[in-house]
């Protein structure tokens, strides 16, 4: 018998990280790091994880937008679904009524991104290959056929990411070795948010140096004297050696961006990140060259392939930051992998929060093995939140991301930790209610 | 007592235009135009209007984001919203937690269109003014305090603004006395939808002569031959006397927007609205660039003033569509107004679906009063579709808007139509549901 999708499944599940002002930042001082989480069932009882990343009010809306994707899923055959994941994505963001609610932007095409990983997760866990693999394992012309060129051939042509793809095949069993040899590197966001005070700082930028990272971030941009403060402690805690990298969260227009990063300057940040609006590419533009040599970065609320084209194409960032979840998912992150690569633009993806490190660290290793072919310049971002939730938590050793080998795309969340969690019903949500 | 906001009660209406194929375009192709309708009611018994309009499904989602905002409404004393609209519109948008669903863009943003324009709508009726009239009304500052120059000021400042904004005070009363004597210029869409057999376009067509409008708009972008066809038919049936413009409603990339305006170029469209992603900017700069003198127009899925921030800015766009609700209502479309006069581009506005013209009607007569002073090269969308639904519906006259005298902003469905077109349960659902 044909295997179907039998059901997609929702849970809106919420970690209270605002008790401790964990992920606190000028723009979101209070987040409550929240998953709506989807699992697709089959009708052979198999299962596929994904989920869509918030920040606390609001998931609710995020669960709505997911089960309106469903009719486009629930009774199709899983086979159709997986032999075609790039007219499968197409189905999602292309539905003609549900766009309207972005097009291509916002609830609806994370929603599109929460389903659409699910599937990938099951397809990885068919093929018994971890997320990135099963991808690296595909032919260049596969690759080619999951992207959507409709918006993106000024920019680069299915020819020109071919060639990119066939190009990045070479060296790919010796990179792979040394992938699972030496992992992927990353940096850490811990030490550095706003919410924490003094000694937090400091006792986390020295336990990031022990943990071997080359690269920390530091949140800014609620006080320029209190930013300058804070950059000076880090600095005395690090070291010379370790970098610092600093996040203004869209706090700033483009002039005060400018000006503020004239006051950091002396600490010669490494980037500056979301300085302003993440739909202004020509503002990024202008603050780019206003703050050279500092790069520029940013991608983690982009909406789409269509924001990243134009940031690439008018010169407006040094550092691409793909999220798992925020545009349409697998397909439209590889769309961006291949942007970035035909750019020479390195990406170092947005995670933290819930379950991003888990599943991004796939498309970096996927990106190593199969676009660019390269680490350099190139950084997974890691936050030490949350991971004891997953079933397959990342793995960090010496400052990198070790390649997960497990089945998947990384978004399995432990039952007992959605029971748990789940708002506004679960046991961590009748004992402490708040705003 | 001091009067609060009781409630913010919504409701999921959709009406099955997609029967009739009205409203049937290249990329929606079978809409069922819907609103999520919200009531916000006081403790005094008073009621405020506003909608986010939608094609079907997703409406649902759309009125779980509106729901989302309630907490941020319920509650408050009317006085205090009414009295700081841009306080309470930076309230809206601004939540911590639930701007991480946009920011600034898809269901929540329009969610918070829909609230704030009701409440405006409040305020309306309290003043016993039709909105247009209320907001020019206001003194320059007044105005200038609506809007949230964070990320605009790069393009225009404060100061820039309020010296429109006061220069836009010469010669109202002169305008208002001809507003209110001959109307605004509008044009129709009513003959161009693709799902349209020929008899009706030539039939429709010829009404609209009829009726005074001097422009049409036709749907295009599913095929050039059968597009060369229909533009053909429509021309012969027009006249010679009025113009015709076209919509690709987002179908084409940048070079096949351009190679398919060459075909149409013989028929002298007067503008190409929508050729690409809503998102693309750069996009837009280029094809305007390929196919002057044929004019570029997009706004209608603009998803705020950031965006068309940087079409004016890039030169991207000949015609601003605002949308009275794509935007974070009033406020945010007061901004783009002042964008737009700063930048010398005349607004069209975006209008049909649900209530879209009874609401647009207003910021339109108010940038003619107090912003850009001139109905030059400007007209509002009409489409016949569904104003039978509302209490105050727009007048036309010899293809112009009368100007509405009713207090209110326009957005009020009748109670008996919310009954019938209630969606899934309304009589009209029942009879024949349909995908």
């Amino acid at each position: 018998m044909t295997e179907t999708v039998a059901a997609l499944d929702t849970y809106d599940v919420r970690f209270p990280t605002s008790r401790q002002r964990d992920g606190s930042d000028a723009m979101n001082p209070f987040p409550d790091y929240s998953a709506a989480y989807v699992v697709v069932r089959t009708s052979a009882g198999r299962e596929g994880y994904g989920l869509a990343f918030t920040v606390g009010r609001g998931n609710d809306v995020q669960v709505a937008a997911i089960r309106a994707l469903a009719p486009l899923v629930v009774g199709r055959p899983v086979h159709d679904l997986v032999a075609d994941m790039g007219g499968f994505s197409r189905q999602l963001t292309g539905d003609s009524q549900l766009r309207w609610l972005g097009p291509d932007k916002g609830a609806i095409h994370m929603a599109a991104a929460a389903v659409l990983n699910a599937v990938w997760d099951l397809a990885a866990r068919s093929a018994e290959k971890p997320l990135w693999r099963l991808l690296a394992d595909m032919s260049p012309q596969q690759v080619l056929d999951l992207v959507d060129f409709r918006y993106l051939r000024d920019a680069m042509t299915e020819r020109q990411a071919l060639d990119l793809l066939i190009s990045g095949q070479r060296g790919r069993a010796e990179r792979e070795a040394r992938l699972l040899a030496d992992g992927y590197p990353a940096y850490t966001t811990t030490p550095g948010w706003l919410g924490y005070d003094d000694d937090r700082l400091v006792r986390l930028s020295r336990a990031a140096v022990a943990e071997g990272f080359s690269l920390i971030k530091l949140k800014v941009g609620a006080d320029p004297a209190e930013d300058v403060r804070r950059l000076g402690i880090a600095r005395q805690a690090l070291g010379p050696d370790v970098a610092i990298a600093v996040d203004a969260n869209q706090i700033w227009g483009v002039a005060e961006a400018i000006a503020w990063m004239e006051q950091l300057r002396p600490f010669n940040p490494y980037w500056i990140e979301e300085p302003t609006s993440p739909d202004d590419i020509l503002g990024h533009a202008a603050i780019r060259k206003a703050v050279a040599p500092i790069r520029v970065a940013t991608g983690e609320h982009a909406a789409n392939a269509v924001i990243f084209k134009q940031l690439l194409m008018a010169d407006a960032i040094d550092v691409v930051q793909i999220d798992a979840c925020r545009v349409a998912g697998v397909n439209e992150n590889i769309a961006i992998l291949l942007l970035a690569a035909h750019f020479g633009v390195p990406v170092c993806p947005h995670a933290g929060g819930v379950g991003l490190c888990e599943m991004v660290q796939h498309l970096a290793m996927f990106d190593f093995l199969a676009v660019s072919g390269s680490t350099e310049g190139r950084m997974l971002e890691y936050v030490d939140h949350l991971h004891e939730h997953f079933v397959d938590p990342v793995l960090l050793r010496n400052g990198r991301y070790q390649a997960p080998l497990l089945p998947g795309g990384g978004a399995r969340i432990h039952p007992a930790s959605v029971a748990e969690f789940s708002y506004p019903d679960g046991p961590q949500w009748h004992v402490g209610r708040h705003g």
